[in-house]
């Protein structure tokens, strides 16, 4: 949030729509809302602390309007949590703390009074994962659209392509919410309390992804894509099939194990590991908390093929006609 | 570029205008593009390298047609040689050597012909940076735009803060050649050969921010709101005045100095240093390459308005009812 762009002149008319002391006066209203978690912008560019051991880690992500989400769908202060949530998701993919993040904002003239909102539910997720906000951008363009970047550490950062014979393949929480609550909104109708908020209020399960990283996952992931697809992914960089038992999938309230493998969006954590590592993790789980659950095992390409079940997800495209 | 976005069905309907295999389609396409500049793409967040000394630098910059652009001015790949000399000036401006890139593309149907030689634009100025490509998105929008994220180290990061009184004021190259291509297309007419060049192939000055950084620049910012602006920014930052000379302005053929200050995204460096520190730079400053020219002098605040000049940019805003 540094100098924002001085746009020209422009088929729009920006210095109209958003002129300097406009964008300037939207940069302190962002800033008042932040308070101490973007205290220190102001700079081209943010100066990180340097790190005493682990790695730095990042990734950006973005949410756009009439793509990820209706602005019918949802309220302004849930877009920012859902982009943020979205963002964070992939550093706990990684097994990666949270420590910085930059906020691209692009904001159409419909959108400006309520860009202070969704600042809000950025910033509390940001607050809630112990983060920053060291910068962004402001511009302003036809669709509403943030892109946010995401900064942490990890002790071991886990990639996808570790997945190894023999392991577990486990996953965090319950899945088919998002789905569930997308198909009410395309059938006309609210989706129900558990969906609804499962889409709404996804949380980056950081937390879990240290425990996870900790105890030695072989291979990580967050669902963003529904299950079946994202396995596909640890297959195909580990060299390997995941066979999942869709029997064994947990479920969220009235999903079927179709919808589940196919729900995106999650923000759940698709992990693998070995048995003995697993056993470990599973007495240290917190109790009470985000569910962990052992969905399959990691076998040789091939292995999918052979087991002869419905629900499995190898290096191959068995969901392609459908997805 | 790790997982796209699979997007849930929308009122654009994203599975059927860039579904699960195209969106994986455009990714290869761009990886393949890129080549060896984003090798090691395809987790959730990319590892950045450890540094040994220094300190890492991060910022983020968007571009979005009708508002930085309008397509007809400009082919895609300028589009993304632009888009990319933003935000490594940044980098410049930090005193910094760009490391990392990551590329968040937003990109309406009528785009998806032309990203190709956008990656390609990018590329070109990741490459000329030094820098390599980590990570990035890849979604549908209304409108095209890139949000670049890119990384650096400083070895000693240059904030705005530290004007001081006696300090000089310095500029890199020369002045007005994007504020007169604008003009140009405004008015109905192509612009001139330099001043469309500078307008359509920036060029970030990160050899020259690091050599003022090493020379012990005191503050440092890259104009892109225009001189006056950034002197502001500066003066502001500090805690001082800015005393511009505006017949010491490096300028443009066929440039007047009031347009010079007033010329947005030149991407050059604006910077103040001590005198002593300026004449051992001036002595050891590459020649026949970009200029730099001593525009003015830090004074005490108050300094801009008892000099009398029509120039000067103080903490005050003189220009606010013009710029």
């Amino acid at each position: 949030m540094t100098t924002p762009h001085h746009p020209p002149s422009s088929p729009t008319r920006p210095h109209q729509a958003m002129g300097a002391g406009g964008e300037f006066d939207t940069i302190r209203m962002l800033m008042s809302r932040w308070g101490d978690l973007a205290a220190d912008i102001g700079d081209d560019a943010a100066v990180l602390s340097p790190i005493t051991s682990g790695v730095r880690v990042v990734s950006t992500d973005a949410c756009v309007e009439g793509v990820h989400f209706r602005r019918e769908w949802i309220a302004p202060y849930d877009v920012g949590v859902r982009a943020a949530a979205a963002a964070l998701s992939d550093l706990a993919a990684m097994g990666a703390a949270a420590e910085y993040v930059l906020v691209a904002f692009v904001v159409p003239d419909g959108w400006r009074t309520a860009l202070g909102a969704v600042a809000d539910g950025i910033g509390a997720q940001v607050r809630r994962a112990g983060a920053r906000i060291v910068g962004g951008n402001l511009s302003r363009g036809a669709a509403f659209g943030i892109t946010l970047t995401v900064i942490g550490t990890a002790a071991r950062a886990v990639s996808r392509a570790g997945a190894q014979v023999g392991d577990v393949v486990v996953v965090t929480g319950l899945l088919g919410g998002p789905g569930a609550a997308l198909a009410a909104w395309e059938s006309g109708v609210e989706p129900t309390g558990w969906a609804h908020e499962r889409f709404v209020h996804p949380s980056p399960r950081l937390a879990e992804g240290a425990l996870l990283a900790a105890a030695g996952a072989s291979a990580m992931l967050d669902i963003s894509d529904g299950l079946a697809a994202d396995a596909r992914h640890i297959a195909a960089a580990s060299g390997v099939d995941l066979v999942i038992d869709d029997t064994r999938l947990p479920l969220g309230e009235g999903i079927t194990a179709q919808n589940a493998l196919r729900s995106g969006e999650e923000y759940e954590l698709l992990a693998t590991m070995a048995p003995s590592a697993y056993e470990a993790l599973a007495c240290a789980w917190p109790a009470g908390g985000v569910s962990l659950t052992v969905i399959g095992v990691v076998g040789p390409i091939g292995a999918a093929h052979r087991s002869g079940q419905g629900a499995v997800s190898p290096g191959h495209d068995h969901f392609r006609e459908n997805s």
